[in-house]
């Protein structure tokens, strides 16, 4: 075997292991949402610790420096789209954000997360936003700092927290996208509220059984292709989607017996996720090309099943009997139409988790433009309820009464996550833009949904996106697939095309 | 802190930290045999060899051997059965015993295991002792070879096999014994065989729903104390209990509607190994202060619970009724001499796993007779089916059908686990000794039975042998305990008193 051959396949070894070990923690992390005592919490802990340090160890490891810059010098890497370059490029990159940082600052990230955390649930149960404010202070300078040892280009700090979630994003792009976006859905949600059309969403608080609701979500994720001879669906407080490795992809939701699209479209979208992750390949589990491109392209996968699929009123001809014949009680006397309109009642609300397809882009927009000038400095932590209060009588026409319902809400800032929130509105975008594409290749695919045909759709999916791994960034990807650059408009179009009949707009 | 202190403090914290690895293992492993989905299996194996690796690099680091040998010398030893010395003489046991074996012997155990496992599978598939003689040939080798590199005293071979799982104990005093204890069973098997009264044993197998049996199961674990906060129940194709650390233990178990016997006593089983489990020290895991002394003594606690408990009339004095409620098809017409009576049926079988309380014992006797032999060299395996049914015979008064009824009955051998066997027949004998010693501390157990309270005979095992961890041998245990060293009669005491009456022996 040439050395070079031989550097790469130690390479692949120590980074297979390094996802080996991570992958057992997965499995902790997944037992401690689904089946875990009460009393075993203090030992998870132990153990989930122990197995992040010697994943740390080993993927900060100087040998894999060493590899990379043996392989990055050997001129083999010409081909940047090639297994080799792509593996090498990716690991680079995650090896460069893993050991640039100083121990210190990763020790202290660690505590105040924790700290910071649980202080976050204190405050929000009590919406006081002084009692949050110092850790949110805390958090934001230790992010500040963060950025600046990962380093940046183009100016924004922002920009270094960013990659950590969506690699070779700017904020700079995103605003772009973001901005029309914004033009455009601001008007489309002040229309909707003053429509006298208004969904019978009485329909889906009736009593949906939960033993019938399990069987009748794990049939719609089975139809669109989930495996479950690889994969499970579980019981958490949090639905989640979490790949242990090849082969074992389990997804999790909660039930509301007086709730149906909670569990539902839970399923349908972790189960998007799931499709994913089954989709790349299993050989290559352990290197940039047997993982997913970015949180973004995630998000397009689970926002695609969950709203350009299970949301349709293609998907409901096919399944509206299936749904009648599990809940007879509460849908024998139900019209498909009124169904598929409560299903998609837009409505301005204050909780970002409880959003509509609509809506929800306009809760992210909101975090984003807090987001950037929190890490720039140009916004105080101490201004953030201000800010945040004004902007959403702005976006929505509301104002939050209280803190709990306004910036005390998500979890994300306590736990250090600045950069996250961006990648679930590219994830509507990226899954406008790739079932456009879809479309113009496959042709007319609610004829398909209609008769329960989600094969072509996924096995387009598959094609294009799930089996190229980390070969092209998410923008390159978005590009190469739709032949456009990022952009709102095929979300845009697909909001008014569901909307405008549904609550008689021009 | 002086040098001594120092060096124990580093000594504890690599052994916790190993049994903190291994105790992720376990938890992989709970998963695979409950939840796993099929197609997960091979990167399960991957997760679990690359965590074996490297709980066996940590418990086998020349460090530890350094820390041990530097405390051994300094002479703070002095109280043999101190925290310390405790501490630095089971580890050091532990430790040899990991490090004795050379690497080649090792990875050909591990190998073969699981070929010579496969190989069982399907050799008892088919009842065929030639296509599975090859395989234990093999294993026997390797077995007596791996006694040679673990040495042992009294030139007993099978002693260093023992040794894994009963540390300490002997084949000679072992089979002293079971020598008298065989010398009686074999009668009382055949003179129950002959009695005219026998059990309904019919009842038994009427309709149980499996959701009522879970309950009723959990009802009962968590009365005679196992805690549930700190515990679960699963479903698992075979039972075990298995700790993955403070505050976690679970037990499984398998459901049969039209047989109530194996899941409830399957589940008072596992859930006595749950209760030494969840009874030793949280603070010394990781420390062989932290654990049981030995498969033996574990055993003991569970058959303690399933049979001297369970099966015993005042406790279903107190849960009959809760039964009948429970059950009100299957039992509202049943007695409860006639229930009594029946989990008590006694008849000679042929499969251990099957077996009633008083034959099962005559089971373990036949493979320690064998095993002995095999490891000696004394016995050839071509000869084993002949020498099994042979003995089966006089012990039993039967013949195998066929060697699946026979010697290919159970996967002990071909997984390697020679000397593994007489720990169960240990677990019945400690079980009865513990009891008869529990009843002389504490008065009329059956009086505290039939009212429910369970509670001053977990106390008594707590204090007496839980929270003990490894401070005695087991050996030792018994003797501190019951002033009386290991013994069969306390086991043909208990089985006469249950069995006279109900077979009307004299």
């Amino acid at each position: 075997m040439p050395k070079i051959e031989t550097s790469y396949q130690e390479l692949l070894k120590l980074l297979r292991e390094a996802a080996v070990l991570n992958s057992c923690a997965s499995l902790l992390g997944w037992d401690e949402q689904t089946y875990l005592p009460q009393a075993g919490s203090a030992h998870r802990a132990e153990q989930l610790a122990l197995l992040a340090g010697l994943t740390h160890d080993r993927s900060t490891s100087p040998r894999i420096g060493e590899l990379l810059t043996e392989l990055e010098q050997s001129g083999s890497l010409g081909d940047a789209e090639s297994v080799l370059a792509v593996n090498v490029r990716e690991a680079r990159h995650s090896y460069d954000r893993n050991t640039k940082l100083p121990r210190t600052l990763v020790e202290e990230l660690s505590r105040t997360t924790t700290l910071a955390q649980s202080a976050w649930v204190s405050a929000r149960k009590k919406s006081s936003f002084a009692e949050f404010q110092p850790w949110l202070e805390k958090m934001v300078a230790l992010k500040r700092e963060q950025a600046e040892a990962l380093g940046y280009s183009g100016g924004v700090p922002y920009d270094a927290l960013l990659d950590e979630f969506e690699p070779g994003a700017s904020s700079q792009e995103i605003a772009a996208a973001f901005a029309p976006l914004r033009e455009e859905l601001v008007p489309l949600v002040a229309a909707i509220k003053q429509s006298s059309l208004r969904p019978k969403v009485e329909l889906l608080t009736q009593r949906f059984r939960t033993e019938d609701q399990k069987h009748f979500a794990e049939s719609a994720a089975r139809a669109i292709g989930f495996d479950f001879e690889a994969g499970r669906l579980d019981i958490a407080a949090h639905p989640f989607c979490s790949s242990m490795g090849p082969g074992d992809c389990r997804l999790t939701t909660r039930y509301n017996e007086h709730h149906f699209p909670g569990a539902f479209f839970g399923v349908m979208h972790e189960a998007g996720h799931g499709l994913y992750e089954q989709g790349v390949d299993p050989a290559a589990f352990g290197s940039p090309m047997g993982d997913a491109v970015s949180l973004g392209i995630h998000e397009s996968q689970s926002r695609l099943w969950e709203n350009f699929v299970g949301r349709s009123r293609a998907f409901w001809q096919h399944f509206f009997g299936a749904a009648q014949q599990a809940f007879p009680e509460a849908l024998t006397e139900v019209s498909l139409d009124d169904w598929y309109a409560a299903i998609n009642d837009v409505r301005p609300s204050f909780i970002r988790v409880e959003a509509d397809e609509v809506t929800y882009n306009l809760h992210i927009m909101l975090r984003f433009d807090l987001e950037q000038p929190l890490i720039s400095g140009d916004l105080q932590p101490a201004d953030v309820p201000g800010v945040w209060n004004e902007t959403f009588s702005r976006y929505f026409g509301l104002t939050p009464p209280d803190d709990a319902h306004g910036c005390l809400q998500d979890i994300h800032w306590s736990a250090g996550l600045f950069g996250y929130f961006p990648t679930y509105a590219l994830g509507n975008m990226y899954a406008a833009q790739f079932f456009e594409a879809a479309q113009r290749d496959l042709g007319d695919l609610s004829a398909l949904f209609a008769r329960g045909e989600f094969r072509p759709l996924l096995d387009w999916l598959r094609k294009n996106i799930h089996s190229r791994g980390k070969q092209l960034r998410a923008g390159q990807l978005v590009q190469r697939v739709t032949g456009q650059p990022l952009s709102h408009r095929a979300l845009l179009a697909h909001l008014h095309n569901k909307c405008d009949p549904l609550y008689g707009l021009s």
